[in-house]
């Protein structure tokens, strides 16, 4: 008598299970836009779906409806103007409170099983969703293809596969028998009910709206709770697409729609009262420093999961590789032009330089060399635009303008703003890099989101990397590297990073970057430094949103 | 090349792993002090080990010892006057944060190996350690017994095996190899290390000083942590006689003993610096509100894992069987003169009576039947003195002596003072049962810890299943209980504990009570209402107390 969605995904399910277990490679969704995956038509059906929404209301039937909102400013200078529905935040946490009832009692099988429904659901809409997430966060197409879609989706079904190895864990019943010597046993019949925390707000954020809140957002639902997204002001139309289809797979077997909502708050003190609402029992967020800490001071009601700012850093003391390492960290800083929590923001090189291949590299040579790399990593326009997508916000481009005047250090290479002939708007600007000393520490020790790097100047390695491990430690990251031929070397840094608590890459001088985290394989974060709280992909990630509830009575 | 301890206790963790997932009835450490179990010479050998630490200094060789220090208060009125070491907080930090390296080697198979064999040395000593938690207690003898030595040491157990449970699902590494279509695939290794969250601390109870501590201490034990564990100041001895093995286990196996250590605070404010010390990530807590709520406000660095006051309950609605329910009710609230968190304080009963198979019972009759059953079940002082044992604090005597000066309430039962000629100081003190109306809200709605009890008179059933869902939500508690015959009743109470999120007895007449929780079968308590933040005996009280930190490289 199980959920007919969960016997319809119990393979995947089970492939998953192994995959959380093992952590080698493997993703539900396929990363290529690859017709034979998605269908000949899905590029086109995608596009055309995604242009129905601009200029329109996107009608979602919530509760407690009181106008509409948008303005969104696409950072490739698309006029999109969508508006969104306004729901009284009383009306939307009643309504998920209501819907819980029904949600518990679909259980776990019935939760997993229509909680995967909704991601193939969500991974049928790849191109819609891409094409929105690239107008709303500036991310290149393939990136925002990749990352807004098949690889979020794989993060969603991650949760939702921790969620579900907890919950199934917690047996439904049992029967206690305990011995009394020559007497008869003492029997008692148990039942374990699995029930939600309460009310979960998802928080999203401007550039990653779907990948950073599918995890929050299937953790919460699997676990029986109802979830409220609060989208970032610039990036709801992602967000809005999932919570419609969400709502439709839910309506569609027998569910309260309104277990799931989206919330566009009309003020700031809205979003404010959403989060410490009493009924509110868990709030994730990805976002900046100063929103962050206020939900983990305010929030007190709830289970705060906060992703924040961070100084992510690599420490080069040698390499055998030394022109596929430039190439590397070209990439890496210019993807997206540096606008994730995974980008590299400290380049740790020592004094007097490091061994390579090519021979010894004094400090001074190795900027340059990675200015030259940047500069012809991104010589071809078509590269470029393709990788560096567009600027998310102004206060990024303040700080690339900031960079750029030379206040932060030493400029190795300025930013260029590149035209993009297909978005004539799009604000499009190449990464900067700074040299500096260790000793400036107000430069480069507080995380300055965008594509902007420092090459620090440090005595030697060991002081490399015990700067790396106090800048984690006091400043948080959620990436590190070490680049190193030397064995002990490498385990000093491993044993830092023991310390500091962050993922560490190791000589990338491939296809494999710092900033990039493999659903199912990489924890995402460690929850164990400044820059987050809680890793996207563990057992802690789910284990408190769901509380064991117990009666007993003697058969 | 397993760790020997993992292998010598790999049978005994197998079934408790069977056990966690099955919840029937199981328990590792035999709880009826039985010669064939514990030796022949075991209830002698242990009162000598307890003889001899009175009047003597507890050595424990600990770093940065200032002093000694003891003080403890027999609530049986014996002299006890053990000394124990002061140590300087930062010293104690400071080596258990140094032996910690030592400790995340051991690994995970390691860790629990020895946590085991600690468990299994503590068992040794169940006698020991059950004079020593009686006498700083007042726990009757049995009592003590059980729940000062066996059933702790299962608590212990329970929280060792949630944890080797969820860090063995960490594969310690894995290869990750990402198909590139036809060119060679991406390879990488990566490794996965698990690493504690830092320095736990472990506030005991005055009460029970095991029962309450082994919980947290072995859940962040076998996470990679060190423990500092900071008793009760009236009951040490249990504590400091658990370090003491703790530390002798470690040494054996060549692990730094300053893993684990004791704090005896020379004041308080000692205390709050050593709780709210950036290096401590975790506090586990059994006690008041007051310190408990000032735990959960200042210690922001910290993972707080918090048992507080609650008002247990139990709906009254009807019975087929009068009496025994009656007995039941009066052991219960007779048990260790109800100094336990699990006792129930309110007993909720419909104002027009009871129907029972002995014809309807009013209100008035429910309250007297109720008080002479108390009275009649500790008529036989020998019963009495087993059961009710001595009362702990002069703050639970004031109590006591407030309920029965009638300001609370209507006295149903005056207590009484038994005299106990083994031990002529005990403070021995019969249950009071109090009838007050429902409105009586300042009377019964908050903690009165101690044998204190209110009949309260609700208007009808349903409204007492409402009055406890709101008691629940808003003061918390750990039990709730319903006597019924109708299954209506007990699905609308059932449903009422699934919002309140408490653990349900229903129609207990024989010989298990309301407030007896079974390690490794009953969740104690969910973590869902104000009692508790988190549940003893589930993932996430272990999940959140490690961290994952990978490293990756290309092979």
């Amino acid at each position: 008598m199980t959920h007919p969605l969960f016997e319809k995904h119990r393979a995947k399910l089970d492939t998953a299970l192994n995959a959380i277990h093992t952590r080698g490679y493997w993703a539900a969704y396929n990363e290529m836009p690859s017709p034979k995956t998605y269908g000949e038509t899905a590029p086109d059906d995608g596009k055309k779906a995604f242009e129905a929404h601009i200029g329109q209301q996107f009608e979602l039937n919530q509760p407690g409806t009181t106008g509409w909102q948008g303005g969104e400013n696409s950072p490739f200078g698309m006029e999109l103007n969508v508006q969104y529905p306004v729901c009284d935040i009383e009306a939307l946490i009643t309504a998920g409170q209501t819907a819980m009832t029904g949600w518990q009692a679909a259980g776990v099988e019935g939760r997993t099983g229509l909680c995967i429904e909704m991601l193939d659901r969500l991974n049928a809409q790849s191109f819609e969703i891409a094409h929105a997430v690239m107008m709303t966060t500036g991310q290149g197409w393939m990136m925002a293809f990749q990352a807004g879609s098949p690889h979020a989706q794989d993060r969603g079904l991650e949760a939702v596969t921790y969620a579900y190895r907890e919950q199934s864990f917690v047996p439904a019943e049992a029967t206690w028998e305990k011995p009394q010597g020559k007497n008869p046993p003492l029997v008692m019949k148990k039942h374990f009910q699995i029930v939600g925390r309460g009310v979960a707000v998802v928080v999203g954020c401007g550039t990653f709206p779907t990948w950073n809140t599918y995890p929050g957002l299937f953790a919460a639902l699997a676990t029986g709770n109802a979830v409220i997204v609060k989208p970032h002001e610039n990036a709801i139309l992602p967000a809005a697409i999932t919570v419609r289809t969400l709502r439709a797979v839910l309506a569609e077997h027998g569910i309260d729609p309104n277990l799931v909502t989206l919330c566009v708050p009309d003020k700031r003190e809205t979003t404010q009262a959403l989060v410490t609402h009493a009924a509110v029992k868990s709030v994730d967020f990805t976002g900046g420093n100063v929103f962050g800490q206020w939900l983990i001071d305010h929030c007190r009601q709830a289970q705060v999961y906060a992703e924040l700012a961070g100084v992510n850093n690599i420490v080069i003391d040698s390499t055998d590789a030394y022109k596929p390492m430039l190439r590397n960290l070209a990439f890496t800083l210019s993807l997206y032009s540096g606008q994730m929590c995974t980008t590299s923001q400290a380049l740790l090189v020592p004094a007097g330089g490091i061994d390579t291949e090519d021979g010894h590299k004094s400090y001074d040579e190795v900027c340059a060399d990675l200015a030259r790399a940047i500069d012809g990593f991104l010589a071809k326009p078509e590269v470029a635009l393709a990788v560096l997508g567009a600027v998310q916000s102004a206060d990024t481009l303040a700080r690339i303008a900031l960079a750029d005047g030379g206040s932060l250090g030493q400029v190795l290479l300025a930013s260029k703003k590149l035209d993009n002939p297909e978005f004539p708007k799009a604000e499009v600007r190449t990464p900067v890099l700074l040299a500096c000393d260790a000793a400036d520490e107000a430069a480069y020790m507080e995380e300055r989101f965008g594509p902007i790097t420092f090459v620090v100047k440090v005595a030697d390695t060991a002081a490399a990397i015990a700067l790396s491990e106090r800048v984690i430690a006091t400043h948080g990251a959620l990436t590190a590297g070490i680049y190193s031929t030397r064995p002990e070397v490498i385990e000093a840094m491993t044993a830092a990073t023991w310390r500091s608590k962050v993922a560490l890459s190791i000589n990338l001088t491939g296809a494999v970057f710092v900033n990039q985290s493999a659903a199912f394989s990489d924890y995402h974060g460690t929850g164990g430094n400044p820059a987050a709280n809680a890793s996207y992909s563990d057992s802690a990630f789910v284990a408190n949103r769901f509380r064991v509830v117990q009666r007993r009575a003697h058969i």
